[in-house]
């Protein structure tokens, strides 16, 4: 084994401070040694609780979509309903289905995991899952929070693809789970061989 | 109009607060007001210089990954070779020629755009850059810095996307570039009508 390959191995944590934690900010503060004997000092950790989005598709084939005002962004973005998964929520699939109800007023059918990523493996201990879900329907208004400014937008299925990789969805986290999910429907639509029926 | 659509205006920023700031971090708190009149605040804002990430394939058309200890994710991670670019890059391209270098000790023939997406609409400010390139090959060892912990894998570019989307590549950031990096090789691939030559 080579000394390089001596020096792959995790980092060992050997201390941890909170910096800041809020409502909306957990932040925390770690003091890393790696193998070779350097000390990585402050590593500041985000850990937000997971969150969850769902492409869920309704009988005219079109997806289910909020466009709202991202402040980071400072501006506009098309994305996938979804949010936290709160403490309440048991799964991510319930916590799919309390945003999509919350966000657009639309309830959908079966969820199927298309995805769950690191939202950023340097800065964040979370992770957001992605779902696919065919049946889409409106069932209620939306109920939404002071700080979420959006509107539905219905965007045919067809369309997604060069919607994600031509520019107009600028979320990276949406992007993959957009694509990952059509990758699943691809898989699991009626004629394929392979993937779960949708 | 609706009552809807008067809301649906960007907020007003109406005072910014630096939290914290440091070689590693630079967090500021943001008071906000919805065109409905709510106030949002704190909103945390995370702004670090832009990330740029380079796809680069070498003749044998492999890929030049990197595995790497991340301390969000808590694991090793393949990523694409990349990081932040500097006051000193004139471009994401010299940020990723010179990631590149440090990283893998490889070099690599013309860069082409891929996409430039937010990492994180909602806390981030900042872009990342993904960037595709052919004609990788050897130039120098890599020079990583003390909390780089990382090897080199070249990882067959017939193999990316079932990477990407089967859960081997967990960053979403990579994922993301990845699978659009990978629509604009099809599409500039010879024999395709479309696309830019790569």
């Amino acid at each position: 084994m080579s000394k390089n390959d001596d020096d792959l191995q995790p980092w060992r944590t050997i201390a941890s401070t909170t910096v800041l934690k809020d409502r909306w900010i957990d932040l925390r503060a770690d003091t890393c040694v790696t193998a070779a004997g350097a000390t990585i000092a402050p590593y500041y950790l985000l850990q937000p609780s997971d969150w969850v989005h769902v492409l869920a598709i309704d009988e005219a084939d079109r997806a289910i979509m909020v466009r709202l005002y991202r402040h980071g962004l400072g501006d506009f973005s098309l994305e996938l309903p979804g949010g936290a998964q709160d403490a309440a929520d048991d799964s991510p699939e319930v916590a799919a289905r309390r945003e999509l109800l919350e966000e657009t007023g639309y309830v959908c059918g079966p969820m199927v995991h298309a995805c769950s990523l690191s939202p950023n493996t340097a800065s964040h201990t979370n992770r957001v899952h992605f779902l696919v879900a065919r049946g889409a329907r409106v069932s209620q208004l939306p109920v939404r929070e002071a700080g979420e400014t959006m509107q539905t937008e219905l965007v045919p299925v067809t369309a997604l693809r060069g919607l994600a990789t031509g520019g107009a969805i600028m979320s990276a986290l949406h992007v993959a789970g957009i694509l990952v999910a059509l990758d699943k429907l691809r898989a699991g639509s009626p004629g394929s061989t392979a993937g779960t029926q949708l």
